[in-house]
């Protein structure tokens, strides 16, 4: 299958959710415009295509889910703004972009990672119906046809909720600053990449036999690919801080060593980090052995996710 | 009524589901130690105890909705420790305490906040059942055999989570920071109050008919009783911080004045403010007219909350 054009499938439909549903004007119009900059600064939209070609997986319709899939997205962006926060990472750069608290200064960038992390919850709790969905919004009035029971639907906000506070994001974010000068240890460096990173690329992944209702052997093994993957995705961006250009990364390189965070290449070294995250993928893939060809863009996104180049 | 008893009574039971919830100890410990830190800080409890004197008003056991009261109590604690935030009011005290980031330094507190925020979703989505709540929990164990139709639950969730977002407190908050310096006037007033202080007052009140699943007259006025003591609360608070001893308030007094906010007080004067705020709990205590004795706490709090000193 070409991976490719999976993705940019994926990620147009992602898009054209995201913006027809942040379409309308909102007041302060500041706030409005905060949320959107980082949303619409050119992510890559790998959290809920990993929720939408897992629902494939499942043997879904993605279009039924691109609400849900698409909260990640609004999650992920407000984790960003937070943690390039001044008192956090306290970057001025990402995407190639001015980070968020640079373009609205700080109060409103705090402000509106507040506000998308809220209005994930919205959207989770009960997407825009097809009234919203005027105008070019086609997957949308799919989404009308079909519904998810209210049940299954409080099952995953309690799932991301759980990945993304204390026990989940986080904890991790707050784990890594912490751990910033310390010598590394293992069990601290796995703590911050299971919760930091890998915890809501796992709830995304889960969504998919969440919202199918699948059963728990299905569930069972996304979430172990999911939780592969997570960690290999982290592992990669701890590799492409070092070796990475500041064109491909879209903000200077080496920002992890100055600031001495606790990362994969700085207790392993680069090789055997790369080597420790081609053996996740392999095993995330091994996971996906009860699917057939519906689970192939899954392998191909796990093998996509150790070449990436940003 | 015993209106001083009730309020005790209530707090007490909001204060030990809190305390049962956060009593296991959790990783990051600091992170733990700095939710806990503002969530114990002496609050009254008025967002949750409005709650549960709303759900008693529409016939329902104010024990069996303690999850989802005390869940406002954490919103309550986030907003309150990202508004006293270097980039935000930065305050240095808060109920005759350090700030949250006084103490545990901005990025925790920036993520204590954002934790609480999530908690709440996380504990209204499936709130603790009572093997959790072992050892003095008794209000709990009927909370076991009570159940919420999951649909109710979504409704709730989505409410309050609209009630907390750009569409509610988020929005005040920002409109209230980019305000101060300027020419006070009444509709920008009224929006800062209604959505940085209303919404979420209002909500609170509103999950009560909510989760009794009550008609619409009901709803309606819970809504509008929650609005007017909503604006009262925040126009109170407005003259306090010019009247106030820094005893009573627990912070030092005349900020508002000093970051030039927009003010109830800046716009009419602190007698025309005082009148406004007494007509707002009239008309509140007004709606309340379709209840019997079942909303005499409510009425009582109305009462309460224009006489306050802190």
């Amino acid at each position: 299958m070409d991976i490719t054009a999976y993705l940019k499938e994926k990620k147009t439909m992602v898009d054209s959710y995201l913006k027809s549903y942040f379409s309308p004007p909102s007041e302060p119009s500041v706030l409005h415009e905060a949320m959107k900059y980082s949303l619409f600064a050119g992510g890559k939209r790998i959290r809920p295509i990993l929720a939408l070609a897992s629902y494939e997986a499942c043997g879904g319709n993605p279009e039924d889910i691109i609400p849900y899939a698409s909260a990640m997205e609004l999650i992920h962006t407000y984790s960003l703004i937070h943690d390039d926060l001044p008192a956090m990472d306290n970057d001025d750069l990402r995407r190639g972009k001015p980070t968020n608290h640079k373009v609205f200064g700080e109060a409103i960038a705090i402000l509106a990672g507040d506000a998308l992390l809220t209005e994930a919850f919205y959207m989770l709790s009960n997407p825009p119906s097809p009234p919203f969905a005027k105008g070019g919004m086609g997957g949308l009035l799919q989404h009308s046809a079909f519904s998810i029971p209210k049940s299954t639907i409080l099952k995953v906000i309690h799932e991301v909720a759980m990945a993304v506070g204390i026990h989940g994001m986080v904890g991790g974010q707050v784990q890594d600053i912490i751990s910033e000068n310390s010598e590394p240890n293992k069990d601290t460096l796995s703590f911050i990449h299971v919760h930091k990173t890998a915890a809501l690329i796992t709830a995304s992944v889960r969504i998919g036999p969440l919202l199918a209702e699948s059963d728990n052997d299905t569930l069972h093994a996304l979430s172990r690919y999911g939780e592969n993957i997570g960690l290999t995705f982290q592992i990669i961006d701890d590799i492409l801080d070092i070796e990475g250009s500041p064109e491909e990364l879209g903000k200077s390189a080496g920002s992890d060593r100055k600031s001495k965070k606790m990362t994969y290449p700085a207790l392993y070294g680069i090789e055997m980090s790369r080597q420790k995250a081609e053996n996740l993928i392999s095993v995330a893939i091994d996971e996906l052995k009860i699917f057939s060809s519906e689970a192939d863009p899954l392998r191909e996104i796990a093998s996509y996710l150790i070449k990436r180049r940003n």
